[in-house]
C-alpha cells in the first residue's frame, strides 16, 4: 500500500473492545469511517462506529460483508483465527501482516524471532511433556515460568515453577498444550515502547514508559520511565529493529525488562497497547491516531512527547471513582462505556499530566 | 439538574455536523453514548454516534423517540424550531437553557440582554419599514450595516449602507424581515472567549483566541490572542457575566470586538464554537468534553491552556492540502468526513502548536 487512503474511506477493525473504540475516534479525526467485527454483543467500539457487524469469526459470510464494505483491514487483539485472516486477507489488505500476528500469536515463534534478529529474551525451551521439561529445567533452572505457547496474557495459563518438584503440577495446568519454560529474570523495571511504522517504512517510537503491575494486570505506565540515556536509546532501536525486520505496518507496543545485563524484550503485542494511552495526553498524534496513519497509508504523525504522564488504569470498581477524577486538575478521563464493571474488568483510565 | 449522568447514560444532540460530530466523540471519553437528530442525510457525526435520527424538526414522533431514547438534549447550532424545542422540552431537560437560545436566535433580543447587563454592544437601531431606517441612520449615522434580526449567519441575509442613498436597496435585501442597523465599529481585533458554566453554578473560560475571518468565514484563531493584561480579564468577566445573567450550562462562544474604548460584545453562540477548536491541541480537556461535562452535570474539566496554538479552518477545497499537512510536526489534523468538497463549506481544520 504505497498510497493515502482518502478522507471519506473506511477502515475495517476487527474486536471491538476499548482499543478499537478509541481507533475508531482517532480515525474520525482523519475523516476516516470505521466498521466493526465483534463476536460479543454490545462492543465498546460500537458507540464510535458507522457500523457494527456482530458474528462468529466463523461466519464466512458477516466476513465477506465486512471485509467489502472497508478499504483496509485492522484488528485490536491478536488472537483473530487463522482462517477468519485468510478469508479476509483474500478480500482486503491487513495491517499488520500476517507473519506479526503469527509470531505474537505463538510464544515460540516470538522469542525464535526475536532470537534470531539479535534479541535478547530471558531463556527458554520448548515443553511438550515430562521428559522435555525435565530436560529444560536442567538447562535454564529454578525458579522459572512455564507458560503455553498460545492464547495466553494477563497470568491465564501460567504456572510457576520455584523447585524441580513443582514441575509435574505445572505441566498438568498446561492441559497437554504446547507450553515454553521461560527463566526468571532479575529485572529493576518493566518498560513499553510504542512503535509504529508507516507504510513508506519511516519508523516512529514514542518515549519509553514504565510499567508498574497489579495482580497481573498494568496498573499505571509512566513516563518519562526513569532510564539512562543510553538504555532509552537501546529500547527504541530494538523497537525499530523489529518493526523493521516485520515489514511492519501499524502501532506495535514492545515490553522490555530492565536488567543489570541490559533489556531483554519480554513480549510483542502487534497493536496498539495499554501501556501507550498516555500518549493522549503527552502528545500531538497518539498512538491510536498513529496506528489509523500507518494502517491508512498516511505519512506518521508527530509522536514527540511534550508532557510528563502518568496512566492509571481502572479496573473494576475503580470505575466509581471517576466522580473524585472528575474535579482533578490537569487530568483526562477516558472510560469505555462498558456496561458492567466485573472484577479484574478494564473499564477506563485516566492520564494525568505531572 | 444536580446530579452527575452516570457513564451509560446517552446524550441527545440536534444537529449531526461537525460540531455534533466532535461532540459525539467528546461523550465516548466520558463513557457517554450519543443519539443524533438530524433533518440532512448522512450526517458527518453519525459517523460516530450510536444511533442517528435522520428527520425534520416537524416530525413530532421522531422528536418524541429521540427525546425518549437520551437523558438530556444539547443542540451544535441555535436555530431549532420553537415548536420542536417545545416538545422536546416537555421530555427531557434541554442545555443549554431556552432563554440562551432565544436570545441568541434574534439580534435584537440580543443586543438588548447585553445592554441590560451592562456590557457594550455596537449602536444598534431596529428597523422594520423605510421611516425607521431613517430615523435609525440619523442616530447611528453611516457607515452601518443592516442585518435581519433572525436566521443570518456568515455574512447572509445583511447589507452595507455606505451612505443614506444605499438605505432603500438595503431594505429591500431584508424581504421584509425585521432588521436591525449597526453602526460600524473601528475595532483592531476580533477575540473570542468561550466559557463553560457547569450545572453547579462554576464558570470556566478559556483563555482568548484572537479571530481573523477570509470572505465572511472564521480563517484563523490563534491564542494568546495579542491583547492587555487587562483587556484580558475584561473579556473573561464580560463572559463570565453574560454566563451568570442566564443562568447557562453548557459552553458559549462570546466575540468581542477590541476597540480603543475596551471591549465591545459583537454576538454570542449558545454551544460549541469554530473560535474554539484550539482548545482540541492546548488543553487537558477541550471545549466538546468541557461542553459534555456541563450538560451532564459533570464538574467542569480543566482548561488551563498549555501551549500557543493556531487553528486553521479548511474550506472548501483547502482540504486538498491534507497530505501536506500530515507531513508537518507539532500539527493536529481534524476533517469532518463532508463528502463534498463545495466552496465555502467547513470541511476540517488543522490545529498548529506553536
Amino acid at each position: 500500500m504505497s498510497e493515502m487512503l482518502p478522507p471519506g474511506s473506511t477502515i475495517g477493525i476487527l474486536g471491538g473492545g476499548q482499543l478499537g473504540r478509541m481507533l475508531s475516534v482517532a480515525a474520525s479525526r482523519l475523516g476516516l469511517k470505521t466498521h466493526i467485527y465483534e463476536p460479543g454483543a454490545a462492543p465498546p467500539a460500537g458507540h464510535v462506529a458507522e457500523k457494527v457487524y456482530t458474528a462468529p469469526y466463523e461466519d464466512e459470510a458477516a466476513l465477506r460483508a465486512f471485509a467489502e464494505g472497508v478499504d483496509v483491514v485492522t484488528y485490536e487483539f491478536e488472537n483473530i483465527p487463522t482462517s477468519a485472516l485468510d478469508l479476509l486477507e483474500s478480500l482486503r489488505p491487513i495491517h499488520p501482516g500476517r507473519r506479526a500476528l503469527a509470531i505474537s500469536q505463538d510464544r515460540i515463534l516470538e522469542k525464535s524471532f526475536l532470537n534470531e534478529i539479535g534479541l535478547a529474551t530471558a531463556p527458554w525451551a520448548e515443553v511438550t511433556d515430562a521428559a522435555s521439561l525435565e530436560a529444560a529445567i536442567a538447562r535454564i533452572g529454578t525458579p522459572g515460568i512455564l507458560k503455553t505457547t498460545r492464547l495466553g496474557y494477563d497470568g491465564k495459563g501460567q504456572a510457576r515453577i520455584m523447585a524441580p518438584a513443582d514441575a509435574p503440577a505445572a505441566l498438568a495446568a498446561m492441559g497437554g498444550a504446547t507450553a515454553v519454560l521461560e527463566g526468571f529474570i532479575d529485572f529493576s523495571a518493566e518498560v513499553s515502547v510504542i512503535a509504529a511504522r508507516g507504510a513508506d517504512g519511516a519508523v516512529s517510537c514514542y518515549d519509553p514508559g514504565e510499567n508498574v503491575h497489579k495482580n497481573g494486570i498494568l496498573h499505571t505506565t509512566t513516563v518519562p520511565a526513569k532510564l539512562s540515556e543510553a538504555l532509552r536509546t537501546d529500547a527504541v532501536l530494538i523497537a525499530a529493529r523489529i518493526l523493521n525486520a516485520l515489514g511492519y505496518v501499524g502501532v506495535m507496543g514492545v515490553e522490555l525488562f530492565v536488567t543489570p545485563g541490559g533489556l531483554i524484550v519480554n513480549e510483542i503485542a502487534p497493536r496498539v497497547h495499554n501501556s501507550g494511552h498516555w500518549t493522549q495526553a503527552g502528545c500531538t498524534v497518539d498512538q491510536f491516531e498513529q496506528h489509523i496513519r500507518a494502517v491508512a497509508g498516511w505519512p506518521l504523525g508527530d509522536g514527540a512527547r511534550y508532557a510528563d504522564v502518568e496512566m492509571l488504569n481502572l479496573i473494576g470498581e475503580d470505575v466509581a471513582r471517576v466522580p473524585e477524577f472528575a474535579r482533578e486538575g490537569r487530568t483526562q478521563i477516558h472510560l469505555y462505556g462498558k456496561a458492567e464493571a466485573k472484577p479484574g474488568r478494564k473499564m477506563g483510565h485516566i492520564n494525568r499530566v505531572l
